[in-house]
């Protein structure tokens, strides 16, 4: 949680922390600044110091509305640096940098960097500004890092918004659902009220207005993906596809609120009308799982042993896991779940490579979402929620939504 | 233009090009896979070569519908090499990307880096490779690039796209003039349906709404601001305000095609009912600059020589301009446009510092947008166009739209 932010540094041997680039769809930038229509920012940390956020001068309304302490980079004038630099626009930016460190009292110790920025100016810059703050030594981090181990674990504030997301999400899948299941169907396959085939683009163009009637923006599309398509797990589904009764379609929606903040995730299996024998057994095989391992969640356990159980549950009932073959494309061919936040998958991760790894710390806001695949036999289940552990350590959906596999036709 | 690409790696002595990340919302990767469902991939290009595209095996089939070459990351067997780098998952990735490398016959050389991902991230990665492959020089660039120079000429498949990007936010503008000109009016204020006051937060979940239902995304939001908020050019607007006649209200739009593709972008400022004397005087200046300079514009010229002339003709109006006072908050305060594309700001610059600068290339996208700022007489007016330069010199307004001040009331 954010007021763990100081002891993470601490505990890490850093001093501050830098954050770049836009505070819309930038995770780290968002988090320390609560999002703002700021395009290009920056943020200085000071260990056990609050935030400063660095503003454009057109922008000083936007920055002012953070609440944050704030300084004008107009203050710092690039531009007449550059003349001095000889026009050098990356060692000017480096000297900007420098004295806005010194501005907030950084001019040693190791500074660890933040935001999604192009890689491009990002090394440019980054390695530019260590040769020339020998002092200072620039931190990078790789799949972890002291910001997402910050975020990994969630206030009651920001639960609320998860929750609320989640809530705007089984609206629209509700709707989806009722829309489905009131189509007429001509040969299995559902008809649109102008008698033509319904297909998979219409429903999501659908799902992007319904989004958007309650505020929520979509920017990493939606899987839904139908036969073929639901058996490879990050399929997106074909759009031109038409939409046919007992076919399994996978239905993943991870919708965020606007301008980049927090995320919901959110799975079904449906088949529409009716549900042929081996896919009924496949869901039934995803179901047992899911509901093993819902109930055996218990704050505190690290995160891979219930992937390790996924794993075991499933080959037990006779399906090729990534344990017994890390390669395979059939059976469970992916990780449990993953934290959610202002990240659609973040801290704690359930995947055994990581060591150790993570924990289902009191906090932590993570999906659970088994499935099975089979794109040979054109199927595949996944059922996800998304779990809160809360601080007592019990364990809660956070939007519950019935499970079923067969949406029957009205 | 892509085409270019080889030639440009040649020039800048470049052997092969890095990108990283996801294909959504990361405009190089978006730019050399067409866009996809991946959310995390790499790409090498080859100088002289096609590009090739390395996915996670649960995204094969959405990398498959690139028609790109392709690799399957799970054949680097990421988790084989962490068991043998000791569990070190950063060591790892490193000797991945060497296979990587050497898979497509980059084994030494200099090779530009791309892709909007985490800095913390990138600086970790990108330092690491860079010391265990000392015979690759990795390269970042700083404000200008390969690839942004590339992607600052179009072609007309690119143009296209950005043009009908217009269309949808010309119907957008079009529905929100209608809009508002359609309320009711009690004390100078605009009423909705209901009887209470229709705030700038309705109208934005309008303009929402309406990109939605035309299947365009708003990343960055809307700049619908009014009164102070006009005049300051990036304030996105108060939500909680109402809408009152004869005030200021600069409306400026920049959707994408989903997922991340090509923008528009677009300006009209708005007097509801009647202007003000003052607004009216500001806007016929902003309007004779707008002309003017319109009509100067000619395939070649480089683009600060428009920002200069933008610059001495609001002074000859009597405005002061960052020309003559680089800090001003008042008068003509930014520069007079940008290239568009996959980024909402890219290359050309109408910058002065930047040196000599970029040129109106034929086959450029770029905005034009001149605007007067005055927050203290609580007042802002900006017009903006986006203009490509066709490939035979002539300049052409993608969409055109009235550029009328004030909207009289129904």
């Amino acid at each position: 949680m954010k007021k763990d932010i100081d002891s993470l540094m601490d505990a890490s041997d850093v001093d501050a922390l830098l954050v770049t680039g836009s505070a819309r769809h930038n995770p780290a930038m968002v988090y320390l600044t609560g999002g703002a229509h700021l395009t290009k920012a920056d943020l200085i940390k000071k260990r056990g110091c609050a935030p400063v956020l660095f503003y454009s001068s057109m922008e000083r309304d936007e920055a002012a509305k953070t609440g944050l302490e704030t300084r004008n980079l107009g203050d710092f004038r690039l531009h007449e640096l550059q003349r001095e630099m000889g026009g050098d626009i990356l060692l000017a930016t480096v000297e900007r940098y420098r004295r806005m460190f010194s501005d907030v009292g950084v001019t040693s110790g190791r500074v660890a960097l933040y935001g999604k920025i192009e890689s491009s100016e990002a090394y440019a810059l980054f390695t530019a500004l260590q040769d020339a703050l020998p002092g200072i030594t620039l931190i990078g981090e790789f799949e972890t890092s002291i910001l997402l181990s910050v975020m990994s674990t969630k206030d009651e504030d920001e639960v609320e918004r998860i929750r609320r997301m989640g809530q705007k999400t089984i609206e629209v899948v509700d709707m989806v659902a009722d829309f489905l299941t009131s189509r007429d169907v001509q040969d299995q396959v559902l008809i649109k009220s102008d008698g033509s085939p319904l297909t998979i683009g219409d429903v999501k163009r659908r799902i992007n207005l319904w989004l958007a009637e309650r505020s929520a923006e979509n920017p990493e599309g939606t899987i839904f993906a139908m036969g073929h398509d639901a058996g490879v797990p990050h399929s997106s589904g074909t759009d031109s596809d038409q939409l046919q009764l007992g076919k399994t379609i996978v239905f993943d929606i991870f919708p965020c609120e606007p301008g980049g903040g927090y995320f919901y995730d959110f799975t079904r299996t449906w088949c529409l009308g009716y549900a042929p024998e081996e896919a009924q057994v496949l869901y039934d095989d995803v179901l047992a799982v899911y509901k093993q391992v819902m109930g055996e969640l218990q704050a505190g356990t690290p995160c891979m042993e219930y992937q390790q159980q996924t794993c075991e549950l499933f080959e037990a009932r006779g399906h090729t896991t990534i344990m017994s073959d890390p390669q395979t494309q059939d059976g469970y061919v992916h990780s449990l779940g993953h934290g959610l936040g202002l990240h659609v998958h973040e801290r704690p991760s359930f995947r055994t490579s990581s060591g150790e790894g993570d924990r289902l710390e009191p906090g932590v806001v993570v999906t659970i979402e088994p499935g099975l695949y089979y794109p040979q036999r054109d199927m595949g289940v996944r059922l996800e929620d998304t779990v809160w552990v809360r601080p007592n350590g019990e364990i809660e959906v956070l939007v519950e939504y019935p499970l079923d596999l067969v949406l029957p036709m009205k």
